[in-house]
Order: structure tokens, then sequence, then C-alpha cells
């Protein structure tokens, strides 16, 4: 079985630590050498930062471009450079171009550079110089959206909401989408207090759908993520611009009514279920935990262990 | 408790449901309207698509823009646009512009426009018009990493490799990114026979880890998602390109080893736990249904209902 083709197994190595940009490169000891490369023309140089997998990244905002470089002088320019970078068997180039040079994108796409990624005051380009096909790591695919289900174990009763914008009036639970560097609690805690003024804490993560070529995502993915919430307040106000109806429902109504979307339904059995039997039956804990190489702090979620195999 | 300001409650309804690039609206309802807009100097007209949140878009790909149009042009054209469309009470402007014209972005940034993606031939940026903060959905925030525990339960042995590249030799389970629009199951058996040549299928995911602020994600967010799978084949045929060993072992050894990350050995006793008591104590399952509005399929995850709340 030869699952060992080589072009294969650079994908992950490269995917998993290349550090082109910046932002990727802080926490990461990547051990760039300085090239200085010269066009005949005696425009300013490329300069690039080698990266450990044979990789150059060149931040056009680090180098002594004019300010109002023309495409056909830049385009000039990085030709002479990709020119010296394939004779040095460099295997990718990566470009950071602030948004006020962008007319050096357009040059750029001429010699096969496409847009890796943009964000904010600039955009990375990329181009593969290696062997077969691109090895290079894409960026971001998922949004995620975050509901939080708040049971009240004294009685039985979830929170719901009708939306006033969807066509079917459905009890759902509160949610929405993770600001950037959001943990996926915060976000379900913070949703639910916006849409109904409840105040709750986190309890577990419940479910996780998987869409693709989502519409709400600009043809992207959707991770859609449901947790359990424990109520620190009961009062609703709920805003009339989103919401038709705010209400705290009986679970076992949840499950029965056919005034739900399917995902709802399928939660709020299983939240009986939890009800009658424990949560634990159905709940994946969280736990912080610091990450091995940046020292920051990762959440995990998964089944409670037992108390034998915690360590 | 005042938390229904206009504000923050249009908030997660703009982000869930707008519309602004071609690629979003395919499988949208998207009522928009067109409405032409002249400069006033006989330039091509900006053309823009309205849509129900009051946002216009604009794709340069599809106004007759000439091909050479200067930056100093375009940003009349634009200046004349913005002035039309703040008139008319438009709340955002959204640019699609072809990498051949980004000079445009250049232009389109002394307006005030930021970028909000890119992607290959193409970036998109976007001006907020509206009253206080921008309440324009985000790009996506998260790359996934998926990990395969393949165990045979046979034997109580596990899958796992030691990776070439690492500082420390530590025993973990094969794993990578997720290809854009893959699901998380097809990665954990892609991953797995890419790294070690056995063939599996998936049983259920087990644990999600979320970190901020990624080092090998762009500065974005990373979602690493651990599946349990069966073995479909057992011989071991893994590259030493990536791995420096590759080994099926004891799970009771793996999670007692010093020498494995702690996610590794903490799934390790979870599965122990599961091979001890059953599985269905620690597994997510998974199951493929309908999308309501889009027709297209999704994977929804939780525990196992039993079969009285069963549909």
């Amino acid at each position: 079985m030869a699952a060992c083709a080589f072009a294969v197994r650079l994908l992950p190595l490269l995917r998993g630590r290349f550090c082109p940009a910046p932002s990727a490169v802080r926490a990461f000891s990547c051990t760039g050498t300085r090239s200085q490369l010269h066009s005949e023309k005696g425009t300013s140089p490329l300069t690039g930062r080698v990266d450990r997998f044979g990789g150059v990244t060149v931040n056009l905002a680090d180098i002594s471009l004019p300010a109002d470089i023309s495409e056909s002088s830049f385009s000039r320019l990085l030709q002479d450079s990709l020119l010296e970078w394939k004779a040095e068997g460099k295997v990718a180039v990566w470009l950071r171009v602030p948004i006020s040079l962008s007319r050096c994108a357009a040059a750029a796409a001429t010699h096969g550079f496409t847009f890796h990624h943009a964000k904010d005051d600039h955009a990375v380009l990329a181009l593969w110089l290696g062997e077969g096909e691109s090895r290079l790591p894409g960026f971001a695919t998922h949004q995620i959206g975050v509901a939080g289900a708040v049971v009240d174990e004294s009685n039985g009763k979830v929170l719901v909401v009708q939306d006033r914008n969807k066509t079917k009036n459905a009890w759902k639970f509160p949610g929405g989408l993770s600001d950037p560097g959001e943990n996926i609690g915060a976000t379900a805690v913070r949703e639910v207090f916006e849409e109904t003024g409840v105040r709750s804490e986190f309890r577990s993560l419940l479910s996780i759908r998987q869409q693709h070529n989502h519409p709400g995502a600009f043809g992207m993915s959707d991770m859609y993520i449901i947790c359990r919430l424990s109520p620190l307040s009961y009062d609703i106000n709920f805003c009339t611009q989103e919401c038709l109806r705010c209400e705290w429902l009986d679970l076992s109504e949840l499950a029965a009514t056919g005034d739900t979307t399917p995902i709802t339904s399928r939660i709020a059995r299983l939240l009986l279920h939890g009800l009658e039997r424990g949560f634990r039956h159905i709940d994946l804990t969280v736990e912080e935990l610091p990450a091995v190489y940046s020292g920051m702090f990762y959440q995990l979620y998964h089944r409670q262990l037992p108390p034998t195999l915690q360590s």
C-alpha cells in the first residue's frame, strides 16, 4: 500500500507549521534568515524572510518600495526576485500587501500569485514554486455559531425564542456567531443575554453540527454548537426587533411540538433524558489547560472521566 | 435590565443572514433590487445590488469598468456613489474586487473600506455606513484539525505516531487539517491513512479543543477534534518523512506513559474507560440530516438517545 508518497506526506507538515505572516510567527520559533534580492533596474530590493520549510515571505510594508510604485515596475521587480528564488530552490513565496499598495497584488497575479487571505488593512498572496500540487496550508474555513439551552432544573422548563425574521415561527434556542477569539461557552452566555435578557452560566457542550457551503458564511463552512446553561436570572426581557416570542417552555412540550426545528426537537429530547436520568449522560464537560508551546490556554471538551481515571 | 438595545439586537440578525457576496447568495432568497448609479464624469456606473438589510453589493467584475481604470478615477466614481448611497440611507457597502483590479481596493481604502476577506482571484471589501459600531458579519474564524484514535477492540491497542519534526518525540494520534468542505470523520480517516497506511472507519467524536491566536492558523482560532475509529486494516506503512515511529500501542500503556501530550494522555484514559465499560459511555455519534433551507445535508453529533426518545 503506497500511502507514503512524499507529496502527500509533506502536506500536513507544511500545513501544520508553515508560518508566513507575522501574526502567525509571533509565538513561533521561525529561524528565518534574510535574503536581499536586488533587481537589475536599481529599484528597491524585495527582501524576504526564509522559513524552515523553504518558503520565503515578503512584507511589502517592511521594504523600501516607493509608495507610488507602478504595477509594471513592481512586476519587473517581482519577476527578477522569482528567478532568484527559483534558482535557490525556494518552494513557496508569500507576499503580505498593505491595502494601500493593492496594485502590487494585481501585478503579482500576472505571475501566478493568488489571494491566500485578507483582513482589515492587508492581504496575503501566495505562489507555490515546489514540485506538483501546492502543499501550502489553507486559511480558516469555519465560522462558529453557538446556541444556549438554558434549563431550569426546578421545573423542567427551557428558554426558547421565535425568530421574527424566519418564515416559519419555530421555537429555537437563542444563539449567534462567536466573536473572534471568543470561547464557545462565552458566546452562548452572551447571546442568550443579548436575545432574552436572561443571565446564565455554562454547564456543558451537548451537540455539534457541521455544514458546508453555508449561505450565511460567505460560502464557507459553519459549525453550530449547542450548550447546556443554567439560569442565573429568570425574568425575560427580549427585544421585539429580533424575536417574536420568548418563553420558558416545558422541555416535554418542546420535545413533542411540531413548531420547532429538527435540531431543537432532537436536543429537547436529549435534555429531557438528561433531566430524568442525570445530565452526566448527555454532557461534554470543559477544562482549561495550558498549551505546550505557546503558554496560552485552550479549552478541552469531552465526556467526564470516572474518578479513578482522572489524573 | 436593558439588554435590548437596538444596536445590539441587530447584530446577530445582520450576522446571521447578511448576504453580500454571490457565493453567499446562491442558496438564499435575497430579494435584491438593482440601483444604477451614474457618476457625473460619464464613466461607467457603479451598479449595486441592494439586500434586505439595507446593504449594497458592487461586483467590479459585473460592471463595465475600463480594465485600466486608474486609482484616482475609481476613487471619484466611488465617492459619487457613496454620496448617493448615504443619501438613500444604505447601511453598508460591499465591494467584490477581482485581483486584476486590485488597485481599486487601494482607492476604496481611502474612503474607509477595509478587507473583509479574499480568496484565490478576488477580494471582498466592506464599509459600514450605518449608525454606531459596524454590525457586519465577520468571515470564517476557525481552522479544523482532526485526529483519529484507531482502537483495536480485540487486543486493546491503539494506533499512535511520533512526529519527526517535534522537539519532544511524544506519542500522539495521527491527524491533520480538514480540507475545505470535508466532514470531520472523513478527515480523520484520510489523515490516518496518509500518515500510517492503516485503513479505518469513523465511529464517534470523542473530544474538542478550542484554541485562539493559533500560530499554525495565521493567528486565527483552531478547533482540534479527536475521533474514535475502527481499523479495517492493521499493517503499518508509515512515511519516514513525517513520522519517526508508528505503532499499535496498548491503551493502558499510552494512558500511563509520560512520552505523550496532555491531550493524548487524557483521551487514552477516556478510551480505556470506553474499552472496559462500553464506548457508549464516551461517544458522540453522528447522523446526517437535510438542511431546512438549502436542501443540502449536515452532520449532527451528540450523545446517543435512548430508544424510547428516538424519533
